[in-house]
């Protein structure tokens, strides 16, 4: 897989044979795998500035809620240590460093999340050495790394005691280590599942347009050694039918204070859809993506992406010029359908009425 | 769009500037257009032997349940023309070709009717003349043709009633002139309803993983006229949600003798979705859709495509070799979904109760 060397072990940890993103202490680069370019080549790319981590997460070489935080992290861990001016120059640099990556995805909450948690850094540190100032930045990016793989960790041990065995599980997009730090929410989830022995299998909806379940779940899983398929989005509700899938767990970028959940398009029709085959449709995020100051999800900002991700694949055109095409990215599934959402800090019942605050005090 | 000149005008009518099949009198040769290079290109093939034109059916040159059921009576009016022996010889040929068609595509039951019809014509005329016997059979062919070219402007104007005007149509795959003798069985109701001055809109569901409504469906609405916009599978579900679906209308491959309807997959997505929003869902099929000796849709036989035409679209590969896909090609909506189903010989209610049986009597 070549995955890249370190100078320090990866965060992402030893398990995997691949990593979304991590930080090169020794140069500053923030090393990250071009996931537009799965399942066909494996490249990664070192970005030395914090505008070409930027430009990363708005083109999607990166993607996935946690991931897209832990890379704005890294950006601005990168650029304290590009800094070297006085506590007023470095914070100025970091408030533009910080507005230009908060407007490259406005759906993932965690992105947000990340940069107002370093923000919060950058002021207590601004006063240090310039060395001193950036080595706490670096340390404070790389504990959003760390944390988020321990959360996954966690979440994973909790939705998987909820799997039957012999389950065969529904999940769309990724929301696995390619999405996260390490490890993943849902696809954590999974691999929880399997590491405790259940014997699972996974049904993969390729998650059209950006088409994330074929090219990046079914990858990732197949290199692990989980049992994985892949179908059409629209083939869900045919194995519904047939009593062919036993449990959906998907990721989010955003969980409301109601227990309504945005998440990639498509995720809403599979919520229904489980729901009207009696399925349990469970949802995996770390707590970053709970957003308590988002009441429901009426509130989430739909990122509307571009015409031509739903137009062409690679070279090949699928609609005729000239016809218009609509490309929402996200949806959300409302609390009354979410039957668990697992977090590090515990899991809460949305279906049945109890909401993410309940878990504010866990830590 | 470059429509080939026919010897006698087209069966499909003068109104579209394309058809998906037609016969050339002058030379026997069955006319079709790829539909496989939609949009990007439209080429025409001219097939001389009924084997070229099974193997266009199979390999999906031409698609569409009616569309299929008139390519393959064209082919056996081919063959009567080639065919100079005896009335044995003849009737052996003949079934044959029958079988071969027979076998190309398994969900349709169109095919298996136009063939019985043809086959049944075969019988009759086998003594004649083999010149005489050939003009029977092509009079046969064409008439399968006309009629269904009428049986859809039928269904169409019955159809068209019940689109409120204003509406925001929902269509999946491709059920119109590309899949029928001309006009469409969906996208005729589609047409009827704007040809009668009502001020509709359409969002094509692209229907991976052949992608009918985003090549096709797209296509041939743009160039007549109609408002079109082209949506992933999965986004339907979101639409739903925000009240921007007011009516959905398909097609069918077979309707059941209770109402149950075999259609392309992700069909009884959108039924559900429908359902769960109160939006009507309805299905626009000629009588030749409708068998009435498969009792529910538990017995329709679900064709099982290749993996490749999940795992690739064109040469981008969208799965990893080494991984499975499923391909279950087609899906069956329970009666109790199917708020109407227009047929050339009046509309039935299934969702109430009402079945297909009904319509036996007319005409």
């Amino acid at each position: 897989m070549n995955r890249p060397e370190l100078s320090r072990p990866p965060i992402t940890g030893e398990a995997q044979s691949f990593f979304a993103v991590e930080y090169e202490p020794a140069t500053g680069e923030v090393v990250m795998l071009d996931q537009r370019l799965l399942p066909g080549q494996v490249v990664y790319h070192r970005y030395t500035k914090p505008d070409e981590v930027a430009a990363g997460i708005r083109d999607m070489v990166v993607r996935g809620a946690p991931a897209i935080g832990i890379s704005a992290a890294y950006a601005l861990a990168q650029l304290a240590r590009n800094e070297r001016g006085d506590a007023k120059m470095f914070l100025v640099a970091n408030g533009v460093a910080s507005r230009k990556l908060n407007e490259t995805r406005p759906t993932a909450v965690n992105l947000a999340w990340a940069i107002a948690r370093m923000s919060k850094r950058a002021a207590e540190v601004a006063a240090l050495h310039p060395d001193e100032r950036a080595a706490a930045m670096q340390a404070e990016a790389e504990a959003i790394h760390r944390e988020d793989v321990e959360a996954c960790k966690e979440m994973g041990a909790l939705g998987a005691k909820d799997v039957p065995d012999g389950a065969t599980i529904l999940t769309h997009c990724n929301a696995g280590a390619l999405a996260t730090g390490g490890y993943g929410t849902a696809l954590g989830v999974i691999r929880a599942a399997h590491e405790g022995g259940k014997s699972i299998r996974v049904l993969a909806s390729e998650t059209r347009p950006y088409l994330q379940g074929a090219r990046l779940t079914s990858w990732e899983l197949h290199t692990d050694g989980i049992p994985v398929e892949v179908i059409t989005d629209n083939m869900a509700g045919h194995f519904f039918q047939k009593g062919e899938i036993d449990f959906v767990v998907v990721g989010s970028d955003r969980v409301c204070a109601n227990g309504d959940v945005a998440n990639k398009i498509g995720t809403y029709t599979h919520a229904v859809m489980a729901d009207a085959h009696s399925v349990p449709f469970t949802v995996a995020a770390p707590w970053s993506t709970v957003d308590l100051r988002c009441a429901e999800g009426a509130q989430v900002p739909i990122e509307q992406r571009s015409r031509e991700e739903v137009a062409r694949v690679g070279e090949r055109v699928l609609v005729a010029d000239g016809i218009g095409c609509r490309h929402p990215a996200f949806d959300v599934t409302p609390a009354r359908l979410v039957g668990a959402l697992y977090t590090e800090r515990g899991s809460v019942r949305p279906r049945d009425g109890e909401t993410p605050g309940a878990l504010i005090s866990r830590e």
